[in-house]
């Protein structure tokens, strides 16, 4: 029997979708890092970390081992407890005591979000975030056709927190307010303790959950750095944290912190979403971290990453017009540029790319829907470059953004 | 700051939860199973494949190779091609020719049914399934609150084809109908190639897709096996695959086979689940397949649960009750027994756990919620115990139930 597919444009199958998938479409973002990944490509377009300082071989050694420790390493089985106690000794090196029974390990961050969403929202209810945000957020409460409340962001300070007062005094019942309140996505921002601790009165005043996403908790290159929500409030914030940027994002392994008597209905939506995370996975993770050599390893990253961080940083005042201003994260991976506001970065993203080999992500990609706000802004990822590359590749930007501003 | 939890017994939190939580409960079987799973218990109640046959060592061999090759098996990364060429082999095993254009690479099945039920399902939309049927499905469309067309199955031929006419007939239109055509869990039957081609009719002539799910598909132990639905009709059928039962469960690895156009909407879809399948355990599974070795692992394994299940097939005739009668798979893991109406299978099995260390799965645990008629019976699993154990089990399992039949 062959195929017939309907010859429909837009559906391209006969099967008809489910109603929330006609506004679906391909994440900006996912759609041009596939166009700006052919070779030769200078890229300070994606959130990749450096793969030259994933720890291979120690990760090769500790999965080796668990492999021959036994066949229970590739059964199903429950969480594995050991795994737990690093992840409080991770969350202790970021400033927050937990116990492991608050623990929820997940296939990754995102499956975080996903959970922590599937847990709150109701189908067609309240979600409060910024107006500039990680894409992953918008793919995840897309499915629940929600009404989205936005907020303003500063590049000094992070979320606008009178701008989350104001929809919450008109009567706001958000499901969750979703922040990366340290080393912001994509703005680079980190989120000043007093702006924390309102937050976190208007969160327990109108009993509004907080999401706190901290997957670049741990990459921070100077003393500034604070503490997470989570270590001021173990009521109404629910944490995720992600082994992919402080070990290797294929490991998809992150964690949840959240409010103990939740963790049983986590446990049931989870179960739901993939039935549970590959306890091989688990136990070489653990294996690795049992070495001890993640300090030293966690040191090593935060140094060549601080280097790569002002490498960029440096450039960026040799070379970009004087007109322009950007972000000076404490950590993370990102940098945020604003130009001036004739400036179209998404116009230019094709002349970079096809003039000088290089790329960006523009500003307009992490926008919610429509807005054009940032239409002027780029994103820059200063992660996975060398600092000589990001030096050459930082001038050749400067100088195409010259001819326009 | 200190923990205020809150002391409700029902919520134990603050938090407001989503509105179909409140019928949300753990899986009946999944607690079972942590009770069950206590050491000195002879178990044939999971659905966990043989530890002793997984290939650890090829396995071992494979990721260590995967992980000297270089630093991008552990990075970010689209889905690995190379890993689909090796599908395409199994789909034809199972004879089915598929083009790669058609496969989609899921972390495990069960990830399959959830990205399918997100681009088939309204909330309040409805579902068909079958009566007693596989757990992890009911959790799927849980959150979705669906209106749940059931249908009967016996135990020769599978799912009631006239059934699912009849729902049809009155005007139900279900996002699709989910079946395991093949090995059924749990009912341990095989769909006759007469009903398929039934419900295939139906499906086209009613614009019903069918959610195939095929997780022992390619655990056949007689010549009688068919080809799956999707052999058939690759317009209406959505097929989903796994390697947790002919490889490793812990793997976390899945396919699905889908009409082409639809691949685009799942990518969006699974990007917002987890953004992406493990690129190292995708590499490591098709390094472990470049071996060549599959088809000899493959006719172990058959081999092997081959006489398991005619060992537990020779058992019950010998040791149960007259009165009682078992279905004889063709292939999978499970065996499903009725015994006299009066018999009630969750409270002998306390009986069973606590008198004789055996463990099975009571009937009710598979039921659509509230429905009793099958609390007379039981479940078994043949894969994870040896032909010795197993006919001991069966004999003592034998022995109690004529104290009550």
């Amino acid at each position: 029997m062959t195929a017939t597919v309907a010859t429909s444009k837009t559906a391209g199958t006969q099967i008809n979708l489910a109603q929330w998938t006609e506004g679906m479409k391909r994440s900006l973002l996912r759609q041009m890092l596939a166009v700006v990944s052919r070779p030769g490509i200078l890229s300070f377009a994606g959130g990749l970390p450096a793969p030259e300082l994933f720890p291979s071989e120690a990760y090769a050694e500790a999965s080796r081992a668990v492999l021959t420790d036994g066949a229970h390493s590739l059964q199903y089985g429950p969480p594995f407890e050991p795994l737990k106690a690093h992840i409080r000794e991770l969350m202790a090196l970021r400033g927050v005591e937990v116990s492991e029974a608050e623990i929820f390990i997940t296939t990754g961050a995102q499956q975080g979000l996903n959970v922590a969403t599937r847990l709150l929202l109701d189908a067609n209810g309240q979600v409060m975030l910024e107006k500039l945000v990680y894409t992953g957020i918008q793919q995840v409460v897309a499915p629940y056709q929600p009404q989205l409340l936005t907020v303003s962001s500063d590049l000094e300070y992070g979320i606008d927190v009178n701008g989350v007062a104001e929809h919450l005094v008109a009567g706001a019942e958000p499901a969750f307010l979703y922040v990366i309140p340290e080393a912001h996505n994509p703005l680079g921002v980190s989120l000043s303790l007093e702006r924390q601790q309102r937050l976190l009165e208007l969160a327990r005043l109108y009993r509004m959950p907080i999401l706190e996403d901290d997957p670049y908790g741990l990459l921070q290159y100077d003393d500034s750095a604070v503490t997470p929500l989570r270590a001021l409030d173990d009521e109404w914030v629910i944490y995720v944290g992600s082994f992919s940027k402080i070990l290797a994002p294929a490991l998809r392994l992150g964690w949840m912190i959240v409010p103990e008597p939740l963790r049983s209905h986590l446990t049931v939506a989870k179960e739901a979403l993939d039935l549970e995370t590959s306890g091989f996975i688990q136990r070489s993770v653990a294996a690795l971290l049992d070495t001890g050599h993640f300090p030293t390893h966690l040191a090593q990253l935060r140094r060549a990453y601080r280097a790569r961080r002002d490498a960029m940083l440096t450039a960026l005042s040799q070379h970009f017009p004087a007109t322009a201003r950007w972000t000076r994260p404490s950590g993370g991976m990102f940098i945020w540029v604003e130009l001036p506001r004739q400036v179209d970065t998404m116009a230019l993203l094709w002349r970079a790319v096809e003039e000088i080999n290089v790329a960006y992500i523009p500003g307009t990609a992490f926008a919610i829907e429509g807005d054009r706000t940032a239409k002027h802004c780029l994103r820059l990822n200063f992660s996975n470059a060398s600092e000589e590359a990001i030096t050459r590749g930082i001038a050749a930007l400067g100088a195409l953004l010259r001819t326009v501003c």
